[in-house]
């Protein structure tokens, strides 16, 4: 999701509206205590519920929910913040889930949702104004973790999260939001124009299948929620859909079947340039990169922005194409595993990490860097950053931003010439669309490992 | 390779500097007489030679070199237009090479390379003034085809020609430019910049090892071609490099493997909307589309412009990455074996033809539609489109673009509707840059087959 530029934030609002202040930070430090370094890694368990998530954004001041060693192992439970478009599958029974979407009158599970004020005093959506829309479960405080380090995050397992209703007992589903922030909204054919329409998808808890088909869709129609306030478009992460408001579709793409690609679309580490961040834009701090790459397998480097790294993970996605087109992805609950490994700045020379300064993609097979429209928007878009990147989306850029970051890659982890790098782009590396949803828009630029297999004789 | 906005040609202008008339295209109509329909497919050789190959354009005036009937097959030779980068690799002993690439003072094997004008009029380069570069060998005409049917080309096989030089014996070479047209030639880090690069990269022709390997790189200097005519930068295809002017590099790019895709660069149907159309901005007709995957088990599907198709091909790869980020691939000679089958234009309502009103691929695997900054530049930018093209390029228009082909392939060849295929774009549809080198940009889409395996239980 992704905010009306004219009607976000800027930084110095957000300082204004109870943003995270010096002292509260120095009290984080004394709760992330590290103890001495046991013998052998630690696995450490980080469920998802109102307690141990933040909603819509990243903050450099929020209490972590667990403190780790370098080497250690997490297993980490996700949300995906489309539960409510169907809560009867995706909610319902699921105690974490129960507790993070429980909404009454004056009562949330977790009340601010987005980077916005806690008032809604700019649009009086909610608390946080959906300025951000992600369920982030977090942060992760990796002992010994300075600015300049790099933070190695390897993803050992997702496996989605069945669903708590008895009566979809061994089944997973998600939702796929085609909303207003969507590639497709101001250009469609049929009518009524626009239009924002949810299809809810259903996936093989199990893994036996490797595909997930749709259930049903529906259009939406605007939604009153708890406190009162009309939500005519998805305007608000985590509105619950009155399901006797809608009318449902069914079957909706019959025979079809979506290859399933789990992975987390939103993770990365705390930025340091403001004290609360929007979740939707990526940025050199990884979040919401949106590439269906970053699933089991592969292993994330994150330059270190904040003492203690402050690792989130969430937006859970079981499959996404490139440029996520409509705006969303399956949107499917999933729990990670992950282990985390520190690499310190004094150790980087020479190695394949010296200078990296965006978030990198390693996977089995590939070595994958992201380009974004802005590369540190936060930095160089000054104070009204967090809005003015909603009127810069540009793949042009991203393009532009990629081929720099794959060429420091080459020149740098692989020790080439730039005229030996640019060869090699030409005739070896692929240019792909990460997203073109999320302000801050990405493309990425792949390089097969087998290219660097050896000697070439 | 592209050329100089500020330098190009209008189609009036080109109208006026000889262009084919109604006379000549009257004339080869003639030619083109179609002998009756045999019993079984026949199958044609086209070789490569000075005589079947043009420079630089496509036309609906050039004679045809074959004349096939649907469901016939053809053994097609393609040059690459940089074998006279290193002519002893890949011109010295090919008697098919050596009739193309020959140039003496006032004598070249084939004087017209490019869409301009026969005396060098706007910048002296020579004939044709480089306003297009691809070495195309054909057309060939296809009985029966007319304006509004569909062109089926099936690749059944593609091969490297190997070096005819003894020396060379068992070996095939390949040329990457690094090149003023590419997308890193203002952005460079290195000293002396701007700089053009050459890299010879050797290919195993026997096809036992799937790899090629870079044997040295050099600068480009400026060359004095036999008419005398300096080429400070590489502004003229087919320019002799005089192998003493330059300074190789070797070993580069040790130990570095890159993937052979050997594919058809530049692969396409007759524009019908100007007699002479510069070789390198792609679009609805093909053309220099720049896809690796149109390569061996791929078929190309064509909207037919004019009588015949008349399809040609050339700009062979052995390599290339999506964006051919530095202006070419690994340009590679190549023969290729294709079926050609007709669809006419009645019989497409109701298949995943009808509507089709640009160049489609289907692999084993997947379905690729083209997007481009502009779908059809020479109908939308009106008389000076073939210059005004390379100051429109952008990524993001060729994103929109591959959108909406993307979405009316879902709709039309798979019956979705708007809903559902926006719904599956999102999910399950992977957008890649093309490349970003040809002035008309581009964007593709790709859906996998296995979406449409069958039902989804």
């Amino acid at each position: 999701m992704r905010i009306d530029p004219k009607l976000a934030l800027t930084t110095t609002t957000l300082a204004a509206l109870g943003a995270v202040t010096a002292a509260t930070t120095s009290a984080l430090a004394q709760a992330a205590d590290c103890p001495s370094m046991p013998e052998a890694p630690a696995h450490h368990f980080v469920p998802a519920n109102n307690e141990t998530v933040h909603w819509g954004y990243f903050s450099k001041g929020r209490e972590p929910q667990a403190v780790i060693h370098s080497g250690d192992l997490v297993t980490i439970e996700t949300l995906t913040h489309h539960a409510n478009d169907d809560a009867e599958r995706m909610v319902k029974g699921d105690p974490g889930a129960e507790s993070v979407f429980r909404w009454g009158r004056g009562d949330k599970g977790v009340d601010r949702r987005g980077a916005g004020p806690m008032d809604a005093s700019i649009h009086g959506r909610g608390a946080g104004e959906g300025f951000g829309v992600h369920v982030l479960t977090g942060p992760i405080y990796v002992c010994g973790a300075e600015p300049g380090d790099i933070l190695e995050v390897r993803i050992l397992d997702v496996s989605p999260r069945p669903s708590g209703n008895p009566d979809y007992s061994g089944k997973t589903f998600g939702s796929n939001a085609a909303a207003w922030w969507g590639y497709h909204y101001n250009d469609m054919i049929e009518e009524p124009k626009p239009r924002e329409v949810i299809t809810i998808y259903e996936i093989d808890t199990a893994g036996g299948k490797d595909w997930a088909k749709a259930v049903y869709n529906y259009r939406w129609v605007p939604q009153t929620d708890p406190d009162g306030v009309v939500h005519e478009i998805i305007d608000y992460p985590g509105v619950p859909v009155d399901h006797s408001t809608i009318s449902k579709n069914a079957p909706v793409l019959e025979g079809v079947r979506v290859p399933i690609r789990p992975h987390f679309g939103t993770m990365g580490v705390a930025p340091v340039e403001a004290d609360f961040v929007d979740s939707i834009p990526p940025g050199y701090f990884g979040g919401n990169i949106d590439n269906w790459r970053i699933g089991k397998g592969g292993t994330m480097y994150y330059p270190v922005a904040v003492e203690g790294a402050l690792l989130s993970a969430g937006d859970p996605h079981a499959a996404q194409g490139d440029s996520e087109l409509a705006g969303t992805a399956i949107e499917t609950s999933l729990t990670g595993i992950l282990q985390v490994v520190l690499h310190k700045k004094d150790d980087l020379a020479g190695t394949q990490l010296e200078g990296l300064d965006y978030p990198l993609l390693e996977t089995d097979s590939e070595w994958v860097v992201h380009g974004f429209s802005y590369a540190n928007y936060l930095d160089e878009l000054g104070e009204s950053a967090q809005s003015e990147i909603y009127s810069k989306s540009s793949i042009d850029n991203a393009m532009r931003d990629a081929f720099r970051k794959m060429r420091h890659f080459l020149m740098t982890a692989k020790g080439l010439s730039e005229d030996e790098a640019i060869s090699l782009m030409s005739v070896a590396t692929d240019f792909g669309v990460t997203q073109v949803v999320d302000g801050n828009w990405g493309v990425h630029g792949i390089i097969d490992k087998r290219v660097f297999a050896g000697d070439s004789e």
